[in-house]
């Protein structure tokens, strides 16, 4: 566990806030998709459209320019005609990958169980309510 | 890695979306700090309170809720008078301890690195629109 809980806080503490930096990072699926996709190695914008399949041009953009902001992804861009542009996981991106995987695994573990919790908890709190 | 990229998508897929029911629920740090201290043990409500220290009783209430909903803790009313109500960690809040954990260590180890990112990225955006 951390080393000090304060730090995963917001609000008026001066600490940083480590776990909400990498939450911000993590909190949309396109992120996990587009750096499952960098794992394979360097790609192009359009290579990654086609690998990520469902995704628009403005939400891989915008994706993409959050990643590069917070030093996950390395932008390349060659001067050529047309000028290419090559995407790659940096160090850190990489280090990323391990937790992340766990984190995947996980959820694909127990989405199931999860959703079976939903729909008892509904029921339940119907039932509930019937009983009043 | 997962076995299907479109179960992590939304939209228009019927399949279910395992990563996104795991970020809907860790997607803010109450519930892992709530998860984390009652990785202890049993706890009632006020003891949730000074473990955690700056969370408000609204948003203790309702993290509780969502995690109770979602299958993560088990809540449970004794007859007394005051009722005493305990919450504790499920099967499944207790597998989901592993992968938090792998999270916020590399979190708590790569923050920096984030920030750092950061902060060359806005200089360098700075520069770049400095030279136009």
């Amino acid at each position: 566990m951390p080393k000090s809980k304060v730090d995963t806080h917001t609000g008026e503490f001066e600490q940083p806030c480590p776990i909400r930096d990498v939450l911000d990072r993590i909190g949309d699926q396109w992120s996990l998709l587009v750096l499952e996709a960098l794992a394979t190695g360097t790609m192009r914008f359009n290579e990654l459209m086609r690998e990520i399949g469902d995704i628009s041009k403005q939400m891989l953009s915008r994706t993409l320019k959050h990643l590069e902001r917070d030093g996950f992804i390395l932008r390349t861009v060659y001067a050529e005609v047309p000028p290419r542009v090559e995407y790659e996981l940096t160090d850190l991106g990489h280090s990323f990958l391990g937790p992340m995987k766990n984190l995947v695994v996980w959820a694909d573990g127990h989405h199931q169980a999860i959703r079976e919790a939903r729909r008892v908890y509904s029921d339940g709190n119907g039932k509930a309510m019937g009983e009043r």
